[in-house]
């Protein structure tokens, strides 16, 4: 069968006109590759880009070989338009996924080249990497060396390339067909022979995919003290660089969200003094209302109970202790664990360890000061509000621990940010259930 | 008058094993440097290398200019001896700042090159610089170079010292009295020819002194994105380079223990799964108790309003609400201000600013919540208890951002970590005089 490309092509435009891109990559099924060569070459920049950005990965190199080199130009030049970005940026995050393969290695460097950084941003929507992916934030601008080059040929790869690099201190090294081998410093080329061949002298390269997080690239740059840290696509081929100081705001920047979230507020976005009354108020409002909202929980607990409450006006004085306590304990596991989650110590998939963990410790923590505030009370009112009081501390501690370590874990199961989920929330549950089970206690020791 | 060099060595001899330095050091001024170098020639190692180490900066550097060869070296020997290093390490802080000058910036650096960590750990008591200070963090291990050397004669530095310095990427430059006068990367170095003036080339050197916090320098080193930051003594002379990876260390350490302090517990010094159970009750309970035993404050509060409450039973439903909006409100303002603190955007000093934004967005924020919580009271309950709990939540929202705000200043004036202070202390604070102004309030309105 011949298909008239004349045809084809107009099919392809109309389909593209109306956004209907699976149509489109349908439609590239049906024809060979050269068939499809010549249907790029009959096509306007803007559409010829679009066409081929929705090409599988294997295709994409094939088809990209043999396009003339002026044309391969000219489909860089369209991948990096800024129309073109926009309609891929439209795109719904589900259709991204299916629609996009990853872009092949050799020309994703190519597409964030010589760009600023806002073309860059948006560039990377045509790469197809997620939002807040090591992707968005690597440097095209590496220079790589071959396994079998020597340091003289490396060393002269690096003066070509001093004035616009964004290192020339670590060098990826890479095989054929753009696997990274492995990686050398130019304090080691230094140190070399300039006949020696790079393979003698590199070592083994710690990767990441520029799929992953850029805050676990950071961290894996900042924890390994290395100055650039290789990119890879799925195939390790290398795509980019991360350097340390980009690593380093990377991280910085999340610790400022963390610490912001820990406490309830927006993190602010530019210096304290600098921040409008304004903003300071907004970053805080919508916390705390949410947080207060949750508090009338506690109202409603305690309407339930207010019979209970005029019969024994005592147990009203401990319930700012009590629900303190438990909101304390919960913020401590919540605390321990989200670090521990943002420090890689603890995977989600640990969540069953860690609640057994958590349980174990509050039981503890309930235990000791059970014991001792149960006795104290004890002593200076009742020893029946004293067993209130310590059997409560008891159950309200295990409960508070449990929930403080499991809610990060549950948070980033649902890929929540889990500092968001952690101490202001734990508190305003922890105090309501901790509300019912302490009167539930007294109705049951003072049989009111 | 001569003075008799052998009983004035004896004598001091005499004072080193009373552990009377303040009188080593009156005795060194009766004598010239001549005679000084000749007592210091008689003294065994361990002695002459305390006596050398009392002596003010001006005359240690001359003293050690007239001392041969030989004895320089032995002086440095003496001075890395564990025996010596534990006597300075002894000393009370107080002493230690007024006995011990600083010590020669050409010295300095000689001292702790070659040691282990543990080594230079111990070795820097001996040095001066205070616990905390990046004197402590920083290496000698640096390579350096001259404004008017040329780069070929730079490069031949670099080539020497391939091996063993501890960067090669960034040289600090210094002229004839060792000091900072700019700072040149390998990667200009490469750039320019060989018989360019390293002083054409260089740029603007920012530096920090070995006495800075390690934080505050690793965070200069961080923000500025150096490979590595010089370090200088009071005279802005090289003592030593941090490195970046090293700042990295030193700041995701001080990350670590103001996220555990913000949320009461001690910082865990291994991961989460590594640490025992006992270990992870034992970084909590002590902050609990000592929270929990804040928190008696609240029932002391409650038993002093005891017939009030028993009065009006409906005021103890309120009673979580009120103090958790109160408690958040603090924590945010805490966490906005420690951040802010972390990150230097605000300064010790700026405390009475710092008050007044807090105020202002404390009153912004409880007028909002005053007004929309003290409605929905009012239609549910009653509208004079709705007024009660409008009033309280603006009262308590005004004070507990304000508290929230200056507590970690003030802790930093006190240079106490201000993340130790902050959240959970303030909580428990704005717990106890909330209550008292709610109830305040409520006799007033409720008249009872």
């Amino acid at each position: 069968m011949t298909v008239d490309l004349i045809d084809l092509t107009q099919a392809i435009q109309a389909l593209i006109n109306d956004r209907d891109f699976a149509g489109v990559l349908e439609t590239t099924t049906t024809v060979n590759s050269d068939e499809l060569v010549s249907v790029l070459e009959r096509l306007p920049t803007d559409d010829r880009a679009i066409v081929y950005r929705l090409l599988p990965k294997d295709r994409a190199i094939e088809v990209f070989e043999r396009l003339d080199p002026g044309l391969q130009s000219d489909l860089i030049h369209g991948l990096q338009d800024a129309e073109v970005a926009a309609i891929f940026a439209d795109l719904d995050p589900d259709d991204r996924v299916w629609l996009l393969d990853e872009l092949p290695a050799a020309l994703a460097p190519q597409l964030l080249r010589g760009l600023s950084p806002k073309e860059r941003q948006l560039t990377s929507e045509v790469l197809g990497y997620p939002k807040g992916s090591v992707g968005r934030r690597m440097s095209p601008e590496y220079v790589s060396t071959r396994a079998e080059y020597t340091v003289a040929q490396t060393m002269e790869r690096v003066h070509r390339r001093l004035d616009d690099a964004e290192t020339v201190y670590t060098l990826p090294v890479l095989d054929d067909s753009r696997h990274v081998v492995g990686i050398v410093g130019l304090r080691e080329l230094l140190k070399a022979a300039g006949d020696q061949p790079v393979s003698q002298i590199m070592s083994r390269a710690s990767v990441s995919t520029a799929y992953q997080s850029a805050e676990s690239a950071a961290r894996k740059c900042a924890d390994l003290g290395l100055l650039a840290l290789p990119i890879v696509d799925k195939e390790t081929r290398l795509v980019g660089v991360l350097t340390i100081d980009d690593a380093f705001r990377i991280l910085e920047q999340g610790e400022t969200e963390d610490s912001a979230r820990q406490g309830g507020v927006e993190p602010l976005r530019r210096p304290y003094f600098a921040t409008p009354l304004r903003t300071l108020v907004s970053t805080r409002v919508v916390w705390l209302l949410v947080l207060a909202i949750g508090a009338t929980l506690t109202v409603q607990v305690l309407s339930v109970f207010e019979a209970t409450l005029e019969q024994a006006t005592v147990l009203a004085l401990f319930v700012p202790l009590l629900i303190g306590t438990g909101g304390n304990t919960g913020n401590q596991a919540a605390t321990t664990v989200t670090r521990a989650l943002a420090l890689d110590d603890v995977r989600p998939r640990d969540i069953g360890r860690v609640l057994l963990r958590e349980l174990g410790v509050g039981v503890c923590l309930g235990s000791l000061l059970g014991t001792l505030g149960g006795t104290i009370t004890a002593l200076v009112y009742q020893p029946k509000i004293g067993l209130v009081v310590g059997l409560t501390l008891l159950a309200v501690c295990s409960m508070a621990a449990t929930i403080g370590g499991i809610m990060p874990m549950i948070a980033s199961r649902l890929r929540v940010d889990p500092a968001v989920f952690s101490n202001p929330f734990i508190t305003t549950f922890v105090d309501a259930t901790g509300l019912v089970v302490y009167f539930l206690i007294a109705k049951l020791v003072l049989q009111i």
